[in-house]
């Protein structure tokens, strides 16, 4: 069956309302194997969206923290060789909770595209990325088919950042059309809503939903805070503010799902 | 012999603006073995009190930063090899400064909590911690006995946070009710409060008061920050200014300690 | 021939604002090897200047991204065992890409003072320090002759922060009186101004007006933040608006150099 874009962007809008709401009741537990540019605001990012995030990439503890997490990110960005010991504990040891990639600048080496398809064979519920990176991963140009069939082929959700942002499993598709141009003056702010994604994750089994739901938040936050903000410096803070204050009818309002 | 709750809150009250003073006049050099979603807010924390912070967790240069620091901060957040390795490098350097241990999140990992108990063992002047992290060290729930035991048995002074912050050295009990629920929100806060409890106790040989006034700087600084931000973003940039521009009598007529 | 004071200091402040016209048109590719507590910071104020950050010390992935870098920055903060490894690397492979050093706390650490002579002898373009630093590598005060002879025998810029800051080849020299106090008070403003000047490096080959450029353009935002700060957390959000808002009148208005 085929929905309208009119219905789904209701359905979207709804489902990000939701989520968010579930987000603050649960609180999940969010651990983020993430670079060390990203892991300050990443943190606050989840603690204002609700969440209990954890940062640790020791490959003594991760296995420990990745097993009580209700979710995971692993983000690629300032690999080394800890980190990617501590991903491939943490992806086994996370089995039963969901797990989003964050295949940061595989376009600038080889060997993090190498480690990222890797990644990739062990199934992660959603790989957030833009443009660049998904050219460097699939060996083909982002556009709309090559993007379904890659996610169809890998059976993963693919959020592919861009002006408009687009969700697709390779049967569904969204695009996410909230954000701000500032948020790519921001650094670590993709990192940060990879890591929102996983939080999604950890209360949305529909990883198609939950990854369009995220977008939309940090979205419709991204335009909130731009209101307020005089540059990038502003910007940065008032995204935390405006999801920490961010309600469930602001969402359905804005949200510009199709 | 006893004090009254309100003598007592007002010698809090004085000592809390004469550290700060002395913070200011001294700029004690801070070094602090701390995670890396924290060395960022931790260090600027520190210069907004008026010290000197340094960060470095190499195995070959901590001796020659902890001989030269006054005080020095050991925080187990993203714990590894090269951080267990430093610390105790640090701590033996130190021998002469005093000491802070905060077991950030111990009651996620047992290795993690195995060696905070190695490190009680050689004596730190204070640990910072919260109610989770106080029930894994001391196998016992944090009612007021208990950690008053704790305390005497391991000759530690305790920070323990909470909605009101309880010092204790065994022998004498301190309340602290400054603060603001935004600081929960805001990630690396505590790790910042325990520099700063390492700050003051460079500039104060008792342990006791120089915890109960660093809880109380901070705390008061929070609470003028919320009364300024509109959320997480704004209240971790307003604590900063609040910290720079904050003054004894501001302390001295906020303080909440009995 | 010399020039008059008054003649340089209008040289300067119009270079100051080609080159920032130069860093929106080019963005070019800044790569930074730099610690842990300056990453975030240092990577928000490429950014905001209107350049691609990238910030990985991985030893197997260094090679590829200083490669394809335009310009390289090598800070010794939080030195490690890897770090030192990837800024052999990154040093080896930007051969062809102008490089800055920037030698935080050798004045703390002898290892690190012989690490940064070592690569003093591999010619950095530029190495951007303070004054602590400068008599720790150089043995010697840093007067003005002093600096100069260091500059000249080691074919070198040097760019010595201060009241004043000094920026010298050796046969020219440029005193920057730009910049506010504030910028002592949050972490990292001296690693990001040191990244800033590895930017101009990337769009301008003469690595003494690039160096006195960047200066002025980070001084400049400094001045403008401060107008608009309340204590070193605002003012920390507001140097990365002002830098993002500056535009050439400005600079060329507000230039003190001499």
């Amino acid at each position: 069956m085929q929905h309208s874009p009119a219905m789904v962007r209701a359905d979207m809008a709804l489902a990000a309302a939701e989520l968010l709401e579930r987000l603050r009741a649960r609180a999940p537990r969010v651990h983020c194997i993430t670079n060390g540019v990203a892991q300050n605001f990443t943190a606050n990012v989840l603690l204002a969206a609700g969440c209990l995030p954890s940062m640790t990439v020791s490959v003594e503890e991760i296995g420990a923290f990745a097993a009580s997490a209700n979710a995971l990110l692993v983000n690629l960005g300032t690999l080394d060789a800890e980190r990617r010991a501590a991903i491939a504990i943490a992806v086994q040891r996370a089995s039963s909770a969901p797990w989003v990639l964050d295949p940061v600048f595989v376009d600038r080496s080889s060997l993090r595209a190498d480690f990222a398809r890797e990644l990739i064979a062990r199934q992660p519920s959603v790989m957030r990325l833009n443009h660049a990176e998904f050219s460097a991963l699939a060996a083909a140009a982002p556009a709309r088919p090559a993007v379904a069939a890659y996610a169809r082929e890998n059976a993963i959700v693919l959020g592919l950042s861009g002006e408009t942002d687009l969700v697709t499993d390779g049967a569904r598709a969204a695009d996410i059309a909230n954000g701000h141009a500032l948020m790519a003056k921001v650094t670590a702010m993709g990192c940060a809503a990879s890591a929102l994604v996983a939080a999604c994750l950890a209360v949305e089994p529909d990883a198609f939903l939950a990854t369009a739901a995220a977008l939309i938040i940090i979205g419709v936050a991204g335009e909130l805070a731009a209101a307020k903000a005089q540059g990038p410096g502003s910007f940065a803070v008032a995204i935390l503010d405006a999801l920490h204050n961010l309600d469930g009818p602001t969402l359905i309002a804005r949200a510009k799902a199709c």
